[in-house]
């Protein structure tokens, strides 16, 4: 089988994201990487680590992929616009930080790279600086014209998506439409079946409302929007349960009869995989005509540049690409 | 140290809580059990069991507390109104479900009994014969005089108390007022002292919103609501974290160097501890001049006078109800 390529973006400079992709450099894989930023700021960052790191900057991503060994990384060079410090933000940068995102996610939709892998950014050091940035996941939507994203997160044993994101709690409830909810359904179904491998996903779906609305008694979205948009969808042939009381969902027997869970919104669906995965789990974008997974932290300013950066989330960001592409090769 | 007399209410007669009732008196226990039920409801369920039971009705309970026998159990006797088939719910018995709480709560309001410990009841069939009853914690809250409860659910190694209980999402951030908040964490600080032996709790406070409303962008009520409160407790002595973002609070890292978690409302709260502790997980009610404990789950119709009724919640509560009972003695 062809080996896959996947582009790096370390995103924010000061944070860990540089540290990441250094100590990425140090393992063996079996795909190729390529780290899409200012490779002085790889080397800087591998110096202050006191680790070995050749890079490489002359790849050809029109040739077949070839995995890099130990202590090497391919780098496509973008440059810093000003020096960086570990830990210190600055907004001059925030451009740089786009142009490495453009720059991945154009290489994956010309087909030269199988997937990307994002590390952190930081969204109020970009926003600071002027351009309009709402998370990696808006941003790549955007370019590659995708009309309707999911986000999903996955730990061995558990994938979670859900039907809203980064929104106030109060905002839920008229943002959950039956529309939106079809698609972000259809999304799930859909690409689980072409990134995963699986034949006919079995996805456990939530309720909005405490106990699943008790038959209404504890609101009306259940019956009034959840409810028609399952029936709909297992009319179209999908495996879904639900909706089910969120509180009792996530038990173990359960989720081993289940391949992901729908939940409603932010913090009724990541306790659990956070729970059990954290430091290992993964976020994938569904819905994008390319693959994108990314470590599912933040930029951890004040550990840059420190030995107590883990690579836990990145290793496992990884190697879900390549596992992804690899489906998508199939 | 002197036993303790716990009283038990099996709750809906055609549920699984005469199956629990009979199925821990085949249990040696070091506190007397006292079912306040119906006697022959047990015997009958018994035999449908096929498990030994010899019921004893003559319980003086202003004498010191004696154990039972395996085999034995003690009951208060309220008389059904109507015959009982189980999984057949039956309105002209709800009147008898709220007699025998009655009964219960009386017996520790006047410190016969050390603390209660409920089964499950059926809340629809209570309402729909003209009685309001929106659970037992309210029941219990009101014949106590309770002003302000909390609902805690405990499971080795983890506590969660809820903010907000059963309610419409869409409801919960109007209900979240600061004078709420702050009697909640009150409640909760004082209970975990008084009953559970802790000298200072360490309580994790959940934000509302995602990533707790990321300084404002994604709602308000984290600068608003929650920050003065806990600013204010803190003032008090409470030793308090938070308002922390809930999907990465539950890390097993950061409850590991705490006492008790207070989410904002249920399915941010819930989804963890159940999925940790299903099946022996208790709820407790805090805030009550009395001690109670309950199961974690509802009235399982069509298991009742089967074989397979897990027991493992009811004896979680009866333990836990004994040790805090122990606790308010010390």
């Amino acid at each position: 089988m062809p080996m896959n390529r996947l582009v790096l973006t370390p995103g924010e400079p000061a944070g860990i994201g540089p540290d990441l992709a250094v100590r990425l450099a140090q393992q063996r894989h079996d795909c190729e990487l390529i780290a899409v930023c200012d490779p002085d700021l790889l080397t800087d960052r591998a110096r202050m680590l006191g680790l070995p790191l050749t890079v490489d900057t002359k790849t050809d991503t029109t040739a077949p992929a070839v995995a890099t060994r130990p202590g090497h990384i391919r780098v496509l060079p973008v440059s810093l616009a000003a020096p960086c410090r570990p830990g210190v933000i600055d907004p001059a940068n925030a451009g740089y930080v786009l142009t490495t995102l453009e720059q991945a996610v154009d290489l994956c939709r010309n087909r030269q790279a199988d997937a990307m892998v994002t590390g952190p950014a930081h969204k109020a050091v970009i926003n600071r600086a002027g351009h309009a940035f709402s998370g990696h996941t808006d941003f790549i939507a955007e370019r590659t014209g995708a009309s309707h994203v999911v986000m999903m997160l996955a730990t061995p044993g558990l994938r979670v998506a859900l039907a809203t994101v980064h929104i106030p709690l109060a905002d839920v409830p008229a943002q959950l439409t039956r529309s939106s909810l079809a698609r972000t359904l259809r999304v799930l179904d859909t690409d689980l079946r072409r990134h995963f491998g699986l034949a006919r996903p079995r996805i456990l779906v939530a309720g909005l409302n405490p106990h699943a609305g008790e038959s209404g008694y504890l609101g009306r979205e259940e019956i009034d929007v959840i409810e028609p948009v399952l029936d709909e969808a297992r009319e179209a042939g999908l495996d879904i349960e639900g909706p089910l009381p969120a509180d009792t969902l996530f038990t173990p027997d359960r989720l081993a009869r289940a391949d992901a869970v729908l939940a409603m919104y932010h913090d009724q669906g990541l306790p659990v995989i956070k729970h059990l995965g954290f430091g290992r789990t993964v976020n994938v974008t569904l819905g994008l005509p390319i693959i994108r997974t990314s470590v599912d932290h933040g930029t951890a300013l004040d550990l840059a540049g420190t030995d107590a950066v883990h690579t836990g989330s990145m290793d496992a960001a990884v190697a879900m690409a390549d596992e992804l592409a690899s489906h998508a090769r199939a």
